[in-house]
């Protein structure tokens, strides 16, 4: 699976995608993740990508052409399942959105920066928006790599342990009962005796009742859905 | 306002505390973000900080001793206003709960990897949870990028312009209404003739009016809280 990621800020994306998971699936030939500087893209002399506002206000708008110029250039050259724009006002990552876009090939995604990015890049070029909570930053580059993480670990392969994307929180609508391991006793603080009892069938009942409780008490909403 | 981040991974984290806003916030001395490797902290031998969980199961734990042996030298220098645990488990990050840590003195975040954390480290140190969105991610590492970028922009003196933080969405529960920068016609997509009108009253209620617009079409829910 390829992602094709498009930002001001190539740099802040360095560290996130060479450790890890990321690292690990891009090794592995599993997925391919290029990051575009987009002032490379840009056309004037000042290489700028952002001017201001129509109507006044404050901050600072995204360019419409460096945009343009990038997805382009990346469309002559293969297709894309989606043109992504990490934005506030997108519909909100879910699990099941992460899901989907697993069954991709390709990827475009955009981030914005400083006050927004030209409405029209949105009209034209952008297929879907996605935010990754509501809440505000700096610019699309931390969503961004929040996306290509929830996306990639899914990718068959990627994780060592083929049973861990599976059993984890959301996959089965109920956060993950407590787990413990050594030492079982620190300082007085001690592990649940039914973890130390190796009865695999009260261990399961134990871990089904706690996952249970813990989402009834911290997330009923997931339990309504 | 400083920070204490403690990860396995610390080199995931070097380049989005190095760009843009949170650079300029600690170049300014607004912010301080610290990052603790948490290997320092492993007391055996093989420096492992992980182990296998009580009661079987696939995936590792991590373990009480590393993370204690950290807050308690961290706790020891200074005191702390939270002990954060990023966590799907937690509660979901909102605006307001940004806002509300921007006014806080000193955090220490804590980055869960593998299968998750023993839940004495939890139930011991732990005084708020936080979950950045309902989908899983690798690591603490991204969410707790998320969560400083979040806070540390809403600091006085970090954005350049004052009314910027003020006007994003989300802080006054309406999405942004549509922004454009030049050209005015870009290839007969044109920019609408209101923002190019020179009237501010008219372009003032253009533009409240698409917020609204914006909002009860994409995030009605925003509206009825």
């Amino acid at each position: 699976m390829r992602f094709d990621i498009i930002t001001v800020l190539p740099g802040l994306l360095e560290s996130p995608f060479a450790h890890s998971i990321l690292q690990r699936a891009q090794r592995k030939g599993l997925s391919e993740i290029v990051v575009h500087n987009l002032r490379d893209y840009a056309t004037n002399k000042q290489k700028s990508v952002d001017d201001y506002p129509y109507g006044g206000g404050s901050g600072m708008v995204m360019s419409i052409e460096p945009f343009a110029a990038c997805i382009e250039k990346l469309k002559a050259e293969r297709d894309y399942d989606e043109v992504i724009f990490m934005s506030p006002d997108g519909e909100v990552l879910t699990q099941s959105i992460a899901n989907h876009l697993s069954s991709k090939k390709n990827l475009i995604i955009l981030c914005g920066h400083y006050k927004g990015i030209d409405q029209r890049i949105r009209d034209i070029f952008v297929t879907r928006e996605i935010s990754i909570g509501d809440y505000v930053l700096s610019g699309g580059e931390l969503p961004a790599a929040v996306l290509v993480d929830a996306v990639v670990r899914l990718l068959p392969g990627v994780l060592s342990d083929e049973t861990s994307a599976l059993s984890d929180s959301f996959q089965g609508d109920l956060l993950d009962a407590p787990i413990y391991t050594r030492p079982a006793d620190w300082k007085g603080h001690k592990v649940p005796d039914v973890l130390l009892s190796g009865n695999a069938a009260k261990i399961d009942a134990w871990r089904d009742e706690q996952a249970l409780e813990r989402t009834k008490q911290r997330r009923p909403d997931l339990l309504n859905d």
